[in-house]
């Protein structure tokens, strides 16, 4: 088949229908002990219930059958990305998800506080998982790195995690980790993978060298590794893509930086599900497709608290009324992936998807289920065709070919 | 997964079955609201459902889910060739759509005859819908240009629409438009698209240049832009690709040339489905391979008169005895694309479509509809797998290997 953008990219027209996906984050799950039923059947779904009824149902694989995917290439898919063709680096995501505003010259690191011994090796590769109140100020010391041709900046994460962030010309981004991933050795110098990241390696070095030194009283974070370095990879926009002026409306970083990462507009979403869904009403007139996204479907199951995952579908289900209420052109409710509270994390289990739409066809599904779904008239599909079929429903498709 | 000629030429083998490929053009439904039936599941369709029963159901998309398409690439998708590989400009299209036999030396160009003020700019992009009477023989004075080095033929096709071949050697097909879209401003030169048509502008400057001069006293048709400019691509026959010998029984112009683009023998189908019927048994002796195309299931769906289509299913459905008593092999009952009255055009949904057999499975499917095929046993399937599928319940295709 061919590139879901290439026919989008041709076929894109504009008018004034509105897109709504909703993604819960996580949302598939599986039953406790066999025959059993799942989060998402034991919840009382009434609302969830209604859009199945009036919509297309089925299943969404996010890359492959028996692939378990992470946030990002889960994201990726649904947006109609290919999560294999663009791969996002892990100190891309970790960058992404503090909301730093990553550009295309920019090379992105997940650093670790580490602690060295006198002999130079790693005595704690997690520095004693020193507090946020230690680690901050240790990243604000860092963030006064100054290295000739490049910016730097060094944001702290969480405990002994953090970001660097070197921005310059030729800057590659195929470099091995620093971190030796044992205790008793030294860190790792920094060593190309593959050929054009030598730029990247001189300012790596260099940067290592004025941190070993800044940081050499502050034992047990008296040193770095630097891990997951990656490129913003080039990466087409959402209205390039699909014609659509979009907006994101999430709760969590990590989640806006994905919606950035395609260029969405990322507005202020407040803390709950009532703030996003005012937010969306706010913006209802100024964008043409609204990305949600509600985190504690995935958080619960990764808990392993099934009936805590129950009632956050059940709140989820609640709010279903105020999005409708704005009556989309199109509602398409799904996950990134599923995240069982058996399994404890997420997993490869397809996820329950509903579009909704006033040229759906009829397909019997009445309750939002994963057992429901498998019947569905959307069967099961690559989640990176369901922005097509969304475009389609809301009319923004010309016909290929005569 | 792998070219699917590259297996059937690599497996093909002759035996003495017959397969049907019916197509019902645009035969996919939607119900007029939610939760209601299509227009196939409303038709009482007996004869329809007793092929079902003895057969195996599913949908098929033509490219790609939530990707609507044109008769060309929803045709080549049944007939095996990969519609996005196989691009068919649309002055081929027209070409092909008035029986104009088209060879691999051609460049087909859609003409549309315009108004011309005294200032040159166009004032009618189409010069007034001049009636057949006064187009066809204009189309016979531009017949007559002569131009060095390549024949030139110019076609009628309806009111103010013409079809432009050139052929010749070195004639490439990417070559803008010169119909500017707005009335007010002058017609466009001819402009390559790319490298590699540099002779086909040469040509089509000095046709234009000749039109203009015989089209002078002609108002309102005093001239003609050039539209959909394009090669014949070249494709594998049909033949060549599965060893079999195609015969199309088609009314319209469009399914006829179709068919032969892809060299099947294209016959006399005379005005009616019962006219078709009876040309498929005077035939039935010849050919392996029979395409019969039935146009009103598409037409009554393009005028959103959904009782029309419901009516035009049925009477389909009562010609299918006289096929059936052929005993064919194999026969399939599909469509190019849906086309649902409610959108009043062509659609993305996926297309019903069934395969009969005696070497089919059971699927429980027991009436012919949308709903029903989601459970079928095709499952969802892109349309280019359908020969192939058609090709092995025929017996025609070997073990792929040992």
């Amino acid at each position: 088949m061919p590139d879901v953008h290439a026919l989008t990219r041709a076929l894109q027209k504009k008018n004034d229908s509105k897109i709504v996906l909703l993604v819960a984050d996580g949302l598939g799950g599986a039953p406790l002990s066999p025959g059993g039923k799942t989060e998402l059947e034991t919840a009382q779904t009434p609302n969830l219930d209604k859009v199945c009824q009036n919509g297309t149902s089925g299943l969404s694989h996010p890359i492959m059958p028996g692939i378990t995917v992470g946030s990002g290439p889960g994201h990726l898919g649904l947006f109609g990305y290919d999560p294999w063709e663009y791969q996002i680096g892990r100190g891309v995501l970790e960058a992404l998800g503090i909301d730093f505003d990553l550009g295309p010259k920019d090379v992105a690191i997940r650093g670790n506080f580490c602690t060295l011994d006198d002999g130079g090796n790693i005595s704690d590769r997690r520095a004693g998982r020193i507090p946020n109140e230690v680690g901050a100020p240790l990243c604000e010391k860092l963030n006064k790195i100054e290295i000739p041709g490049v910016e730097v900046f060094v944001r702290h994460v969480k405990e002994y995690r953090l970001v660097i962030v070197f921005r310059g010309d030729g800057l590659g981004g195929d470099v091995y980790d620093t971190d030796p991933q044992a205790t008793g050795v030294p860190p790792l110098e920094p060593q190309p993978k593959k050929e054009g990241s030598e730029r990247t390696i001189e300012v790596a070095k260099e940067f290592l060298r004025q941190a070993r030194e800044i940081l050499k009283d502050d034992a047990p974070a008296n040193f770095l590794t630097l891990r997951g370095i990656a490129n913003m990879p080039p990466i087409p926009t959402f209205e390039e893509a699909y014609g659509t002026k979009a907006a994101a409306i999430a709760v969590y970083p990590m989640y806006r930086g994905l919606a950035r990462l395609v260029s969405m507009d990322v507005l202020d979403a407040g803390q709950t599900l009532e703030d996003q869904c005012g937010r969306l009403e706010q913006a209802w007139d100024d964008y043409d497709f609204f990305f949600m996204h509600y985190k504690y479907t995935d958080s619960t199951g990764e808990d392993g608290n099934f009936d805590a995952k129950v009632k956050r579908i059940e709140e989820l289900d609640a709010a279903i009324p105020r999005i409708t209420g704005l009556d989309p052109t199109v509602l398409i409710v799904t996950g990134d992936h599923s995240t069982p509270s058996l399994l404890k994390s997420h997993s490869w289990h397809p996820v329950p998807t509903v579009i909704s739409a006033k040229s759906c066809r009829t397909d019997g599904v009445s309750t939002f289920g994963e057992q429901q779904c498998i019947q569905g008239g959307l069967g099961q599909f690559e989640s990176k065709y369901l922005m097509p079929m969304a475009l389609a429903h809301a009319g923004r498709l010309e016909k290929y070919g005569a």
